[in-house]
C-alpha cells in the first residue's frame, strides 16, 4: 500500500521497528490553538480521523503515549477515550519522562516513535529511532527529524504516522479488517 | 443545471434512484473536529449551507438520516432542528443499523445514498446504491465510493450531494422555488 | 484608492447611491458555522476587521442592518457592540422585512445594499440597488448579484463591501482619518 | 540563520535595535475572530508556537507588551501565562499608551517594535523603529510598515517576528539552547 515516493527505505526501516508511538499534544493532536473562554474554561480541538489511529495501533499491538508540557482536563478525557497507554503531562522535562518510560518498558530507542512540533520536543526527537515532525512544526524541529507529515497537526497527522508505521510492519490491512469486523 | 463534467451518466443513474440520504456525522456534517472544554462539555461545528440541504431534500420528498458511532446531545439537537427522519447513534455497528432501516422501510439498496469519511462507514458504503465520500475522507474510503464531493465535510459537502441528487431527479428547481416562496 | 480592475463603472454607480447596508448574519458576518455545545449553548465566530467596518460606515453617515432567519443572543450582543441600526431576526420572510424597512425610511431600492450567501437571501438580492454575494455563497446566489466579495464571510467580506461603498462615494479617506483621530 | 531574501539590511538594522516588542491582540495573537456564546462568554483562540515566542524573548532579555482596544478576561489570563511585561487594554487611544510607556521606560522610538493589523494600530506603527503588519492585516496598515509577516495572526506571526528580532541581534541560538536545557 505504500505508494508514496517520499517514503524512503530508511524511513521504512525506522518505522518497522517501532513498538511505542509517543507524541506531544498541542500542535500534534491539535492545530496548536490554545483556546480559553472568559470563565477560564479551556477548549481543545481534536480530530476524528486521529481518533481511529489509536484503534488501529491497538489492533496491531502497538502502544501509545502523550508527553506534553501542558496539563489539562481535556487531554485526560481525550486520552481515556482513545485508550492511550502512557500519559506524561505537566512538565517541560520531556526527555526525563521519555527516559523513565524507556527504562520501565525495558525497550531501546529504536522501539520508539515521537511526533513533535516545537522546541521542547527536540531532546526526545534527537533520541528516538523514528523522529517525526508535523507539517506545521517550527523549522528548527523539522530540521531534526526523519519524517515530516503531509497532514497538519489536529487534521490527521497522527493518523498518517500510525498508518505509515503499521504499513511498514505489514500490519495495516489486518488492523483495518479487524476494525471493519468489530 | 448539471454542468460539471465530473458527473458521469453512472452517477446520475445512481443519484436518480435515491429515496433516502443517510450520512455519518463527524467529518461529514462537521470537519471532523472533536471539541471538548475542560468541564467535559462537547462542542460541534455544523454549517448553515448544509442546514438548507435538509429543507431542500424535504421539499423534494426525500428522507434523511444520521448513522453515527458517537452519540451526543449536540447531534440530537441538530437533527431535530434539521428535521432529520432517522437517527441511529452510539454504535459502531453501522451496517446492522442500515439493514434494519432498509427492511423497515421495505426499500432496496439502490434507494439509499450514504455519505461517509472513515473506516466504520465502509460496510454501508459497499452496499448502498449511491456511495459518497467527502473530500476530507480517508483514502481507504475514497477508493470504495461512486462519488467524492468537491466541498469538505462541515463546509457544504452534504449540500453538494443533496443538490446533485435533486438535480438528477429533476426536482432541484422546484425545491428551490418552494423555499423562495415560503 | 480603487485600483482593482474588477470594480466596473456599473458597480461604482450602484455603490455610489447606497445609504443603508443590510446583510444576512450566518455565512456573511460569520463563515456559516453553526456551533453548539452539549448544554445547548450556541457559539458565533465574528471578525474584528468586520467590526471596524461598522465604525467606518457610521463615520461616513451610512446606516446598517441585519436581516437573519436565525435569532440568537449572540447576534443581539454583536449588533449592540457594533451599533447596528436595524435588526430583523427570526423570520425566513426577509423580503417582507426589507419592504417594511424601505417604506418606513422613505427610501428607494437603489439606496440599499444587501449582502447574502444563500437561497433565503435571493428575494431581497433581486430588489436592492447593490446586491452582493460573499465569496462562500452558494452558486445560485452568486448568479444573481452585482458583486462577489474576494474575502469570505466571517473573514472580512463585510469590511470589503463597506470600504468599496465608501470609496465609491469619496468618503473612505475621511472616515479613516476620523477613526485615526478618535 | 537568516536565509530569507526578503529580510533586507534595513529590516535587520531596525530589528537589531529593538528592546521592547509591543503588539495588538485581536488579529495578531489571534486570527481576528471575535467569538461569543449565547451566555455572553467570550472565547479567544491563541497559538502554542506564539506562546514559546514569549519564552524566547525573555530568555534573550527582551520585554513584551499588549496594547489592545478590547479588554477581556481571556487576554489577562493569556498575558499572565506568557509573562507579558506591559498591559494596556480597553482603550482605542493606543498612541497615548505607547507614549506613556516609552517615557516611563526612558527609551526611544527605535527601541520599540509594534505588531498590528488594523486602523487603530496606525498611529503607533508610524512612530516605532520597527513597524510590523501581520499577513492578514488590512491593506491600509500593510502600506505603512517595515515588515509584513509570512505567517498569519494567531498562527505563528508573533513567533516569526520574535525569531527575526533575536536573530538580527545574534541572540536566537543562545535563547533556543536555554529553552532546550530548562
Amino acid at each position: 500500500m505504500i505508494k508514496d515516493g517520499r517514503i524512503s527505505r530508511d524511513i521504512l526501516n525506522r518505522a518497522g521497528q517501532v513498538k511505542v508511538i509517543l507524541m506531544d499534544v498541542d500542535g500534534v493532536l491539535t492545530s496548536g490553538m490554545i483556546v480559553y473562554d472568559s470563565n477560564g474554561v479551556e477548549i481543545k480541538h481534536f480530530n476524528a480521523h486521529d481518533g481511529l489511529a489509536f484503534k488501529l495501533a491497538r489492533a496491531a499491538g502497538l502502544r501509545t503515549g502523550f508527553i506534553s508540557a501542558r496539563e489539562s482536563g481535556t487531554i485526560h478525557r481525550r486520552a481515556k477515550e482513545l485508550g492511550v497507554d502512557f500519559l506524561h503531562l505537566g512538565s517541560y522535562k520531556k526527555f526525563d519522562a521519555y527516559q523513565r518510560l524507556k527504562e520501565s518498558l525495558k525497550l531501546q530507542d529504536e522501539h520508539f516513535c515521537f511526533i513533535g512540533d516545537d522546541l521542547p520536543d527536540i531532546p526526545v526527537l534527537r533520541r528516538v529511532g523514528f523522529a517525526v515532525a508535523v507539517r506545521n512544526a517550527t523549522d528548527l524541529v523539522k530540521e531534526k527529524v526523519h519524517y515530516i507529515t503531509q497532514r497538519e497537526g489536529g487534521n490527521g497527522a497522527v493518523r498518517e504516522v500510525v498508518e505509515l508505521i503499521l504499513d511498514a510492519q505489514g500490519l495495516l490491512e489486518k488492523a483495518v479488517e479487524k476494525i471493519l469486523n468489530e
